[in-house]
């Protein structure tokens, strides 16, 4: 596995099994999501208090590779880079690993950016601040 | 909290979270299931190997008293205990209490039986054996 | 069928299908809660509009009967009736029938009551008068 | 709007709904899917037979653009065109407008293909012949 800023572990469980015996191609959004979500928090970014305090954390587009589909019991782990692509486009980058073995699972890009409390894309300083704390590549 | 057979952690997801900032009624059910399906496979009942195998466990009834919400974040253990009502149907009593404050949030009864291939409940040998091995009330 | 207050139809959608080839358990539960929404709805009680100003509209206890599972491309029907329970509960009562043959699906009772912006159990006003339109028994 | 090959209507369901008020991400998926499924049974693939027998239509791409969110109680309207990208990938265009306004929602390209029962792409001749009377661009 190439290297991750932050990787979040799982393990399928049966309710997100569709009838084809695998898990449901919606399913893997929420897997990224959960990631994205928990990876911010550890930057000091809660998503649920910024929502709450009126800025939106968004998602603008999704870009996702389905190689082998996870399927009951599986685990896997949750790989996640971020690049900053514009002074309001921040894009995710998202690998799944089944683990233990590594055999890759979907590969995904997702963009997103921060809605001020009038919905329009703007980046509060304090989410600046915590992001710039990461010393990224384009940050 | 009481004892238990088997308990599970979890923590909260944010796409499990609703408008009114709380995991969402349905979720909970999803929360239960998953704890019963790892509990059956510590007791050697694989609950997909089951299902490829056409016998299905199935849920026949479930009440579900919501004593407090979890939110965003939040932490969480499932309790499970399991009683024989019939020859024919199994009780799990399911609690969910938040970690670490141990909040009751949730008390559950639910009700599963075992369809045979042809869709008639029947406890396979299989299975009545697996069951027979925890030493449980009522089996 | 019985007569019900009100009846919304639906069909059933494959993400909605798990493993065994069924609609998932924890599923039923998103039926019936978009159903006492659209109910509600009718009688000028908006959820969304309610959650907005801090009344929150919640779920205290579900009793669901599976009778038969549901199966992919399924026409049913959700028919729905409210009883006063107390001052401050009210019984949903709710079943599901397939469609067109009334095959019995599913027997709900969903019990609900409104939380003030406190937190606390209280029927507002406004909501006290939309019920009383509907000149319910308990009511 | 552009001309569809199929569109089918939806409307929002409050569980669908998340901590922003808007439908979740994720969920734009699962309408995505049942438009799909839909318009395959129109042209005679039944998803869920084809499953039934071993032959699994799945989804290796997915390209979304999300530019509006659907909030509680939204109409909209799923836009479906298909285009053959090679011997074994379809490619279906999706575009979610909301209902009556037309405002544009989500832009969708969902790329498929088709497995054979030892999990190889491959199009069977049922499936071929079932594309075909479609008359579409590729085909």
């Amino acid at each position: 596995m190439p290297e991750y800023l932050y990787s979040l572990d799982f393990q399928v469980r049966d309710y997100e099994i569709d009838m084809q015996g695998i898990v449901n191609n919606a399913v893997y959004q929420n897997y990224l999501e959960h990631t994205r979500h928990e990876f911010l928090k550890e930057c000091g970014i809660d998503f649920a208090a910024y929502t709450m305090g009126k800025i939106n954390l968004v998602v603008v587009r999704v870009e996702i590779d389905y190689k082998f589909p996870l399927q009951s019991g599986d685990r896997f782990r949750v790989g996640l880079n971020l690049i900053k692509e514009s002074r309001l486009r921040f894009a995710f980058h998202q690998d799944i690993h089944r683990y233990p073995d590594d055999k890759p699972i979907l590969k995904a890009k997702v963009v997103g950016t921060s809605l001020n409390p009038q919905g329009r894309p703007a980046v509060s300083p304090e989410l600046e601040q915590a992001l710039a704390k990461l010393n990224l590549p384009g940050f």
